[in-house]
């Protein structure tokens, strides 16, 4: 099979890193909107427009499926690009709902949605996690852990300090959704921080989960053909992709 | 006169409300390009493309200047602008070089220049210091100060940790270049920690200098005529105007 895998920049490669890891699939066509990241603190109707250009795009490549790695465009914008595309398009936003409600025993248990601002405004998890009745929801707008990604500072004081600030009120969560598919590269500080109790959901694995409930996947890919795209400086993002996912 | 005032996003504001304070123009135009914000981390062709359609929208109204309160814009697209415009477009890294010549007596002061990573990737304002025989020039790309000033952090713990992420092993420079429209609402803060011993150049206040300089200001305008245009969402650039600039 043949996926495309959009994001408006890099964050998109942790899900690509999962994709990789399982094999799945023959082919995987990348593309970053970086002439316009990031999403994360833009408008609706922006977001819809950028991601429906986004499907247009790869109208180019004859694709199976595409997966939306990013949680804003997953939120706002998954139906549109569905109406437009002509194969099926899949969000990390339900798939993390699915892992969640399949990693979670009960139901009051306590979660922690983290995310840009514009991801927890569209409250698309929260509304995902009450019809499978989870009601013990909390959701935090962490837009600053975004460019700490990106300008690669993983760990250190300026970490603890952004930790301390947005979290340091809330309740330690049983499980903490990743809502942006920059903060896997947090994992190791944000299970420190919130210690082994709470369980990390992550939008890669979780895409994982729920491609191989949903479609079959009779054979295994080791060494995958993969194409990069950019809407600027595809050079940087195919550095970046070598560098994290060791391709 | 009747300016028009461009920016990527809501930075820019610093800048007019220096032109506020001096009363300069008669109509103020300001035009900041949210849905595509920031520029600091894109590459110099797109940041011409952007800033030549910004051009094209100023012209709907007709206007005796362009102000670029952009610092990336200013260092990357300030010649393609007055290529494409009909009036005199000015830019606050020439306006900044201008003002740093004028309030330093020593050529051999220790300068040091701060700003987005396009911005200091430029070198534009190196450039334009060595042609007035500074040579004492460091620059030192603070990309993490734009989100946490939009994130309305000023102070604290993070602003700590940031500043000493970057500053630490930098000598306590004479001047400090606010190289970027964002960081005058940082100025409390860099000021205590460099001390009053260094001068913060200000790029609102460098282009009302320029102004001033070049061109004839015979009458005050108390109460310009102000108007906000926005990419996506203007209603959110009025408010964080409103707030900023008490109007």
């Amino acid at each position: 099979m043949k996926v495309g895998v959009f994001d408006s920049g890099i964050g998109g490669l942790t899900v690509v890193k999962s994709l990789l890891e399982h094999q799945l699939f023959e082919e995987i066509i990348y593309f970053g909107d970086t002439a316009r990241v990031p999403y994360g603190s833009k408008d609706k109707n922006t977001i819809i427009r950028y991601a429906i250009e986004a499907v247009e795009f790869f109208k180019n490549f004859e694709l199976d499926m595409i997966i939306v790695a990013c949680n804003t465009v997953s939120a706002y914008a998954l139906d549109e690009m569905n109406e437009s595309a002509d194969c099926p398009v899949i969000g990390v936003v339900e798939a993390g709902i699915l892992a969640t409600a399949n990693s979670l025993q009960e139901r009051d248990a306590n979660i922690l949605i983290i995310g840009t601002n514009a991801t927890i405004n569209s409250q698309a998890y929260e509304d995902g996690l009450r019809l499978k009745n989870f009601s013990n929801l909390h959701a935090k707008a962490t837009p600053l852990l975004v460019p700490l990604v990106e300008e690669e500072i993983f760990s250190g004081e300026i970490i603890n300090a952004t930790f301390k600030h947005y979290f340091s009120k809330l309740e330690r969560p049983q499980a903490l959704i990743l809502g942006c598919t920059h903060f896997p590269l947090l994992t190791k500080e944000l299970q420190k921080y919130f210690t082994q109790e709470t369980q990390l959901i992550h939008s890669g694995d979780a895409i994982v989960e729920y491609l191989q409930n949903r479609f079959a996947f009779e054979k295994k890919y080791k060494n995958p053909k993969m194409k990069f795209f950019a809407s600027e400086n595809p050079e940087a993002l195919r550095t970046i992709a070598r560098k994290w996912l060791n391709v």
